[in-house]
Formats: structure tokens, C-alpha cells, sequence
């Protein structure tokens, strides 16, 4: 199949990048690739090859572009290639202090290391452990805390886990040592003792271990009995309602692309609904998870999931019949490892319907008769897992015009050693002697709008009371619509008590019922925002996380809310520099930036694996149509849906008495 | 089957309910019920029958009342009834002014009457219409604005709409003159005519119709093509996993009951999870839906739509494969007619499961092995049709503690007339000469406690930074959280940006991992509330809808956030009394009453029937378990849930062409 400027990088390319870039480096030179994958092709060349595609005109060619991150020794180098023509466009060393997202060969080396290195064996050693009981570690991204730090480091936060059991939940174990290692060169830094007590001088020296009861997720090993639960089958006799050629997807009147991609899981292309334009890009741009913990080092645990390591590249293989239900289309993403060779995850993007319940429903009283649709979902869903926590992204189209981002959080709680007997006000214990703390997760979803053509107006609405007791307001009952305009880049604070609604318009295409402009609207719910104080790291790195709502002005390649590079980043390069330029975003190109927060206060229920916690963000048609689109969605009826009565006899079974 | 205390009223009650009070009056007068339901039984009388029952000792007898809302000519009484023992407890004629829910015979009777009356038959000439054309009524509540009308009015809404279907949609005709009844006696009141221009003063004679489209929404009438839609079949080959005696259900540990009422659909009572209480009560209490056009007679159009009619009184009869998909247990209301005669509400109340997608998942990245569970989910649905809307509401239950309480907003928006070319900023016009005022959805939802026991401690927490610099938070990244208690009546005000929760615990059972009180917290977005002026009578009458949480102590038949006579009532007679005693309620009997409010700015795409609006509380164990409590739900595997891959194939189909 001919490439489509918009397709994922090919193992080929992966191939081909790594290569000329050897090539350009000579034989003695020896690249460590952290991440290699396609640029976009520049918007202003792809909306020309769009508007031709559409056109059935001759297509304008696009070369292909690639990236690459490597190290030589450790120096950290990004080089551009194009593809196409087989050659290196530019390679640039980074300036000192600079480094690239993790590769998991080196945390599994790092991993192995510990195993064996003489000053982490003879602080196990004095744990005296039986041969029942192994150690784990966690290697954990350096959030910064020095500004003279130049060197790729990890922290190993190490753990206890039952030896006979692959899967044992090391989670409910902390110990209280982490040596710290450089990462490169896999040379010891420094052994960290952790504070496991109300405050941060509470630190001991590593004692033999006492006995005490591990938390087990594993059904192997959780002591559970399985409760019984009869199937709830999704069957569709007459195969899905979507079509896929490529990356291209159609479904209910819905085209668009979706793109596995290494850094963002995967990135959604040209969204259009019946025929008309809704969105150019939309992707997970960021997310920061910074703990609230004080006592360093914990100090040190903030991740930015996508810039230090990459939904796609920690992206799960999904499985058929667990992950989602249905007829489903699997996507793979080809990564590459540290030797510039493709690696496959595969199935890391599941492509599904799913039912959703009512979409709309009427019932004329006088006569009985009902009009019912029910609301099918088309999902795109990919799920990361970031060593403790799993992400659970999904993209939902639904038959109204509505694009709903929806992401559930689950996993394991990231935990610290507590003594016995103690709590503090950071954190819960959710286990005996372990201590979950306080952190929010913070994701910045990337809105690049294209609502009915390209040049757009962001735009917030807010409800504000009339004054009472005037002519037109005799009884104080009226309220209105207030809007304002975002004319440069910038923030939006949240207003939840006006009802403020962000909305993308467009200025240059009224709607003939309403007489307003086309607009979809972004629908999010007023959070928390990042609570580290202004002048901590932690802020500095995630200004992004500081507000709910960003405008930008399109550039190219402006892609990542933190910057490109946030491996123990110091400031914030994304959103902290572009928001704040002088130029003009009305009418214009404007790019839409949402964080989507949450404050996680850990509850016992969410150890030792978490239900989901579930947000979301609704991008919403506002005007944009002359009236309901899914007025043509084929009507609910039994024929078509084959559910069935309850079975009045099997209430007589005796399996379910009551447990009080 | 025995009755047990929470069953719903059966028709035999409404009978005798309605024969004694008759007996009572002796045979020349004749009652025009309103509205016969059962009581609660007194709560302190009512856990000592729970305890017994549980303790499998023998049952306390608790009596069968029974209350009636009737009128004798103008005046409306209150009758309770011991249908145990057959008699009239008391009959109280309520004070003038005081009036009842509307009842449908005389909604009808008035739609009727209508059609004859000489001075609407009058001004309907005046429209010269075809024979194609047909006028329909709306017949709404009539909202407050006057101390001294003392009489139950009704205002009639009028449209057009095509005579030669029955399910033409009149919401896209409205005209502009409204008749005033008195309902009860049927006299003509008053005819108002509707302004229809920028202000209050642009009223006009009724002028002869001149043609423009209906906007409908009838798969008959609509004009669409139903788009192509494969089916998706949701199957139980070994039937539910739930069971169901009489009104109670035992479903995946949960125990409670679902009782069908006439006010408010249905309630929820004595829920418990894996053996422990949850909860006493659930149900929607109350439900405002304000409209912010100032000009009268809009001005009055303030519905209570549980007080003024009640969603079991207008609940749908549901469908099998339709309104919900799966196995399907449907209950039943009995409602009286003005009569006193039972009358059958078929299906109003849905009992389900349904899949609700992940509840969790771990991959140890080590392994590569993975532990993932699916939500399944129990789901009670009501549908009220109250004129123009449909209001859905779930109340959803998980596997691992959680309810959810679900409310979609569908239907079609109340429509005023507006002349060619204009548009007011208190409205969207969804149609050719057809506006949607702006208007709130305010809904009043009670939760009556029962956290580990009955005396319970409603808390919120707020989240806080720790000062920054200072020894314990050096690198200013510190946060913690601060407790404040309920120790009195009243509200809290919502504060998403302190990430404020809600919490109902029970101070007297210390879980034992966090050693913090055992807890289900409120979990429910910050919501601009009533915007109506605090000396209106919108506001004074909806006192409930100015917060969104309140807590109240209990007390018995406090039931109704807006008061027991919503329909006409100068004041909130609930809440605003409740509230407001000086009394204790911490590790007390303390009730919950949260706010989900959504003010509503319609889109042109919300008519001719509008894609469903959704808003949850949801009601989560916090602390509550010494762990996850759904570890023993099964493993999701393909063995159990049988889906498929997406058929490559397919894929070569010409059915879903581009439309660009």
C-alpha cells in the first residue's frame, strides 16, 4: 500500500534513519537510539496534499521526515532524516544537561546491575532475607533538583516480593534504601536512605527484615475466591460498522486517521463528520505526575509520562476479549530499540464500537409513541503502562458529531516504607508499613482545530444574571451569554460558577438557524491544578499544569506541552515559551491546549491494584450543524438489539443468599 | 408473597386508600385524587425490622400508611390511611393556595377543552389555516409571580403541527397567544400573548399563518436516510448475574432494594456491599428547571418536576431492546387515577447489567503478564417524560463499591416564537422562527447514610500546599490535606480548585490499614447553581438549587428538597427549613442532599430531539475496605467474553465511500 503522508513510521524507515545517521557518524562511532519515529509533515504542504487528495487531483509529494534521539558516550544528539531520499538533514548535538526519554534496555540494565553490584548486595545482605523472599526495583525518572546535574541518572526504589511467584506485588513492600545510578555509563552515584517517619530526619540504617503479610493483586496469589459472574457477551453477527484502509477509518459519517506513534500513543488526523472539517490534530500532549511527599528524596518523583518515556513505547499488547469487547481492529506501533533496529509492540491500539446507551429519546404523551436512539461509539484505545500506573486512553466518536477523550487511571499506587503504628498528612498507608502519597496526574491534551476550514477563533462563554427589576427583567428570572475572544496566546482561567464554555469557532461561517458563528465547544471539568509552589522544579517544569486552558498559535513541530525534552528538564520549553509570544490567534490558526487534572488522595480501596478513576474532556459540536445530525440513526427496536425478559424462574436458585 | 415495609404501594392499597377516605367523606362528595403513594415506614421502627430480619428473629409488625392528595371542588386535603387496619389516620384540608400535582386527566380535559372553547376557537381563526395544519397545546404549571393567586392555573402553550401524522413535532411552531384555565374548574382566565421580538414590549395581534417548514424529528417525517448501522447484540447465554425476590435484589455482594414511588420513580433503600451498609435511602428528590427569558409570561416558566408531577407519574413504559440492552427485569408503578382507581404504569422502572469497561489492570512490564478485570455494572433505569423532556436516570452499582447516579437529559426543548430575522441573547433559535430560551436543569438528589451503622459524620476535605522552604519541604512540592466537619445543618460550598471532597463517615469504625475513620465520599462536579435573583420567586421557591450540597439531621416524611407542594408555592418549604435548625448532626443521623446542576445554553443541533446531555454523582468507598474489594472479580478473559478480530476482508467494501 502506498504511504500516506500521515502514516506511522515504517520499520523500514526505522531502519533506514538508523542507518544513514551510522553512516553520517562513521564506523568508530557507536549511537545509543532512545527514540526514533516520523515528524508531521509540515500542516502548511499538508493541507494542500488534503485539499488535492479531496480534489482527486495529482497529490503534491511529501518527504518523509524522521527523528532521532541518541547518545554518543554520553552526549545527547537529535538528528532530522529525510526518508525518502535516504539522507541526514541535520544532526545537533544538545546542549550539556540535555537527555533523552528512557530506553528500557538500560532500566532492564540498570534492573540487572542492582543484582549484582557489591554496595546494593551488601546493603540486602543486612536485611538477612530468607530465599522465599526476593528484591525488586523500580528505577525511577530523576526529577530535578539541581541545576548543576548534568548527568542521566535513575533512582532505584527498591522493594520486596515473594520469590515464588513471578507476579508477586512488590508494591507492599518498600525497602528503605534507593541507590541512585547514572544511567549511561551504569555507574553508582549514591545510596539514599528514605525517611519512613513523620518527618524527613526520621531515617534508619537498613535492619533485617521481620516478617510481615504482602498486599497480592495476582489471582494466584490474592487469596480470593472468585466471585461467580455469568458472560455478558458483545456480538456483532454482521461485523463492525467501520471500514479501515491504512490509517484511515470510516464510521458512521466520521472519517479521520489514527496513528500509533511512539511518544503519544497514538495522534488522531483530519476529523471530519459528514463531509465537514473538525479537527486537524488531536493527541495526549503531556502528563506530569508530581508527588506531594516533601521529604526528599521524594522530592524528586515528578514523571512526564510521554517526554521521559512514551505511551507508545510502554504502550501494552492488547488482548482480544479483555481489554475491549466486540469485533476488533489491532494497531501495532514499531518502535526502535537502542541499536537503531525496529522494535514491535504490538497491538497497542484497539479500534472498536461500542454501545453507549440512550443518544436521544422523545415520548409524545397524548399518543405513547416513542422515538428512541441508542448511541453507538466508535473507541480508538490504547493503554500505557508507566511502570506502576496504567493509562487507559480512548478516543470516542459517537453518531452526534461529539469526540469524547476519555481516560481511566489504574495500576498500582507508587509506594514509600512507613513504620508501624505511624500515618502522615502526605499520604495513606494502604498496606501494613506502606505508605501511598498524595500526587495528581496532569495531562495535556492537544486540540489543533480545524472547524469548518483552518482559520479558527477560540472563544469562552460565560452565563451572567441580568438585572433584576428592570423593564425587561421585571421578575428577576433572565440570564445571559456573555462571550469573550482570545485575540492572543495565552490562558483561560476555569469558571465553573458562570458556566464558562470554551468554544472554537469559526468567525467566517454563521450558522443559518442560529446566526452564530460554527463552533464546537471543549467541555472539561474546573481541577485542581498543580499544587507545587511557583518557584519549586516542579512547577518550573510543568508550567503547562498551572491552567486548565492554553491557546497557542500553529507552528510546526510545537507539539508536547512540557517541551520536547523533559528528562529531568529544568523549565518547561512548551507551553511556558509559546503562550507567551505576541501574535495574533483570532481568526487565525489558534491550537488548543487542555489539562485534564486530577489530585490523587490514595484510598485503601485503590491498593494493591486501583479501580479506575475515570476523566474526561468532550469536544462537542455547537451550532455547527442546522439542526440534530443523528436524526438519521436507525431507530432502537428489539428486531435489531435481541434483548431478553428476565427469567422469572431462575429467581428460585439458591446462590446468591444473603451475606448479612 | 408477604409485603415487606419497602415494597411499593400495591393497587389493592390504592383501593382501599382511596375507599375509606371516600367512606369517610360520606357519599355526596366526590374526591379528585391527585396522588396516593405509600409512606416510609418510620425509620427508627424500620432498622429495628432490618436488624430482626437480619438477626432472622421475629418481625416487629410496622402498619401500612398510605397518603392521598385530593380535592373536594377547590379546596385539596391531605389524607393518611392505615391501609393495615383499613381506616383514615387523618384528613387535613390544606391552606388556601396550597395546591396539588398536576393530574393528566385534567391536562388532557384542559387539551380538550381547548379545541371547543369559543375564544381560543376565536383567536385560531384568526390563523386561517389549512386543513393540513393542526394546533396543539402544551398545558404547563403555571410558576409563581403573584402572593394573591390563590387558584390552580394552568397556562397554555400553543403550536402547530401537521395534522396528517400524529408525531409531528409542534415544538417547531410555536404561536404566540397562551390561554390561562383554571384547572380544576376549567374557566378560561386569561389570553396572553407572547412577545416574540427583542424586548418585552414586542407583542402582536394574531395574524394570519403564512407557510415555513416543521422541523421534525420522526423517522416518518424527518426526511432522513437512516444511515447504515450493523447491529451490536448484547448477549447473557447463561442468563444475569443478579437476582431478584419481591423488591429486593442481590447483585455482585451488593444487597438493597428497588421500589417504584409516583414522585420520584423510584428509591433506593438498605444498601449494602459485601455484608456492610452503605446507605439507607437514594433518590432523586427534587428536580427546578428555571428558564432565563425575562419576558412574561416566560417568566413563570419554572418547573418541579417531581413536585408539580411526579417521575413515576410520567415514567415511560420501556421496551425490551430498546431503552436498555441485555437480560432485562422490568418493575412496574401503580399510580392513582382522579378517581382513586389504580392505574398501571407498565415498565417504568429497567433492572440490568451492562459492561462499563475496565475496572482495573497491572502488567508487570517485567513479565509481560497482566492482570485486567472488567466492570460489569447493575443498572436501575427510569424514564420520566415530562412534557417537552425525557430525564433518564441510572442508578448504576459496581463491582468494587461504587454507585454511580447517572442522569441524561433528552427530549426537546421548549420552544417560543420569535420573529423572522432576530435573535434575543437569552436564547438559541433552533429553527426558522423558533427560539430556546436558556434555562437550568437543577436536581435535587437525598442521600440518607448508612456508613457501617446509622450514625455517621459528613466531612470535606480540602487540599492544601505545605509552606514551601521550611525544613520538612525544602523543595516546595509538599501538599497535604485539611478535614472540616459538619457539626450543624446547613451547606458547604463547592471549591474544585482546593479539589474539595465530600465525605460521609463513620467516626465511631477506624479502618484499620489508613487508621482514619471508614468513609464514601460524594464525588460530583462544581456546577454554576439557580442564577435567578435571590428575591425572585424562582429563587425564593427553589432555596435547594442555590448550593450544591447540604446536610440535614434526620427526621422522618423530610423527604422532598423543595418542599411536600412544589406546584404554585411561594416558598422552598424544604430545605430552606431543614437547614436551618439548630441542631447537631456529626456522629449523628446526619442526610446528604447534593446538587447536580447544568445550566442550559441550547445548540442548534439540541432540536428537533436532543442528543442526550449526561451529569453523575458518583458515591465511592474511600477507606471503606481494607483493600480493593473487587480482587475476586474474575479475570477478563476471551474464553468468557468470545469477541472477534475486525475481518480484513471487509475492508475491500464499497458502502463507506469518502464524503468529502
Amino acid at each position: 500500500m502506498v504511504t500516506h503522508p500521515f502514516d506511522a513510521i515504517s520499520d523500514a524507515e526505522i531502519r533506514l534513519t538508523s542507518k544513514v545517521i551510522k553512516d553520517s557518524l562513521g564506523a568508530t562511532q557507536k549511537p545509543h537510539f532512545c527514540q526514533i519515529d516520523r515528524l508531521d509533515p509540515p500542516k502548511k504542504d499538508m493541507i494542500r496534499y488534503l485539499e488535492a487528495e479531496k480534489a482527486g487531483k495529482p497529490l503534491p509529494q511529501i518527504s518523509r521526515i524522521t527523528y532521532a534521539y541518541f547518545y554518543l558516550g554520553t552526549d545527547f544528539y537529535k538528528s532530522l532524516v529525510n526518508c525518502t531520499y535516504g539522507h541526514v538533514i541535520t544532526t545537533q548535538k544538545q546542549p550539556e544537561g540535555v537527555v533523552g526519554p528512557l530506553v528500557w534496555e538500560d532500566v532492564a540494565a540498570i534492573e540487572d546491575l542492582l543484582n549484582v553490584h557489591p554496595l546494593v548486595q551488601a546493603e540486602i545482605k543486612k536485611l538477612r532475607l530468607p530465599p522465599s523472599i526476593k528484591v525488586v526495583c523500580d528505577p525511577w525518572i530523576y526529577g530535578t533538583d539541581d541545576p548543576k546535574e548534568k548527568r542521566l541518572l535513575i533512582q532505584c526504589y527498591m522493594y520486596l516480593a515473594n520469590a515464588s511467584h513471578p507476579e508477586s506485588n512488590h508494591y507492599s513492600l518498600p525497602l528503605k534504601f534507593s541507590p541512585v545510578f547514572e544511567c549511561l555509563t551504569r555507574k553508582f552515584v549514591r545510596m539514599d536512605y528514605l525517611p519512613s517517619g513523620v518527618d524527613e530526619k526520621f531515617v534508619t540504617e537498613t535492619q533485617p527484615w521481620t516478617k510481615f503479610p504482602f498486599v497480592e493483586y495476582h489471582p494466584d496469589l490474592n487469596g480470593e475466591t472468585p466471585r461467580p459472574l455469568k458472560p455478558l457477551v458483545v456480538q456483532q453477527p454482521e461485523g463492525p460498522s467501520f471500514k479501515i484502509e491504512g490509517s484511515k477509518i470510516w464510521w458512521q459519517g466520521w472519517e479521520f486517521y489514527v496513528v500509533p506513534t511512539a511518544r503519544e500513543g497514538f495522534a488522531i488526523y483530519d476529523v471530519h463528520f459528514k463531509g465537514r472539517s473538525v479537527i486537524y490534530r488531536l493527541s495526549l500532549s503531556e502528563m506530569t505526575v508530581p508527588y506531594g511527599d516533601p521529604r526528599p528524596p521524594y522530592h524528586r518523583k515528578q514523571a512526564f509520562d510521554l517526554g521521559d518515556s512514551g505511551f507508545g513505547t510502554t504502550g501494552n499488547t492488547l488482548k482480544l476479549g479483555c481489554d475491549c469487547l466486540g469485533v476488533i481492529k489491532y494497531l501495532d506501533c514499531s518502535v526502535t530499540d537502542s541499536k537503531g533496529q525496529p522494535k514491535l509492540v504490538p497491538s497497542t491500539v484497539c479500534l472498536h464500537e461500542q454501545d453507549g446507551g440512550l443518544l436521544y429519546k422523545h415520548m409524545n404523551y397524548r399518543t405513547g409513541g416513542a422515538v428512541t436512539a441508542r448511541r453507538r461509539e466508535f473507541v480508538a484505545q490504547t493503554i500505557a503502562t508507566v511502570a506502576n500506573y496504567e493509562y487507559v486512553l480512548n478516543i470516542i466518536f459517537d453518531q452526534a458529531g461529539e469526540i469524547r477523550i476519555h481516560v481511566r487511571a489504574t495500576g498500582i499506587l507508587s509506594t514509600m516504607p512507613i513504620e508501624e503504628g505511624l500515618t502522615v498528612p502526605w499520604g495513606t498507608n494502604v498496606g501494613p508499613m506502606v505508605m501511598a502519597a498524595y500526587h495528581q496526574h496532569l495531562l495535556s491534551f492537544r486540540i489543533d482545530p480545524a472547524v469548518d476550514g483552518y482559520q479558527n477563533t477560540v472563544v469562552f462563554d460565560d452565563v451572567e444574571k441580568m438585572p433584576a427589576g428592570t423593564n425587561i427583567n421585571p421578575y428577576g428570572v433572565g440570564f445571559v451569554t456573555k462571550r469573550s475572544f482570545v485575540e492572543k496566546p495565552g490562558y483561560v482561567e476555569q469558571s465553573p460558577f458562570t458556566n464558562r464554555s470554551y468554544k472554537i469557532i469559526n468567525e467566517n461561517k454563521i450558522n443559518p438557524i442560529s446566526k452564530r458563528p460554527v463552533a464546537y465547544k471543549v467541555v472539561m471539568p474546573a481541577r485542581q491544578m498543580l499544587l507545587a509552589d511557583e518557584n519549586s522544579y516542579n512547577n518550573k517544569r510543568a508550567h503547562f499544569a498551572t491552567q486548565q486552558v492554553w491557546v497557542t498559535k500553529y507552528r510546526d513541530n510545537e507539539l508536547f506541552a512540557a517541551g520536547e525534552f523533559t528528562n529531568q528538564s529544568q523549565n518547561d520549553t512548551g507551553l511556558k515559551k509559546w503562550a507567551y509570544r505576541d501574535e495574533n490567534v483570532r481568526n487565525d490558526d489558534p491550537v488548543v491546549w487542555a489539562t485534564l487534572g486530577f489530585t490523587h488522595i490514595p484510598r485503601v480501596e485503590d491498593f494493591p491494584v486501583m479501580p479506575v478513576e475515570t476523566h474526561e474532556i468532550a469536544i462537542v459540536p455547537n451550532d455547527f450543524f442546522d439542526k440534530n445530525p443523528a436524526l438519521d440513526v436507525p431507530q432502537s427496536t428489539q428486531s435489531f438489539n435481541k434483548s431478553e425478559y428476565y427469567p422469572e424462574a431462575s429467581s428460585e436458585g439458591s446462590c446468591c443468599k444473603s451475606s448479612l
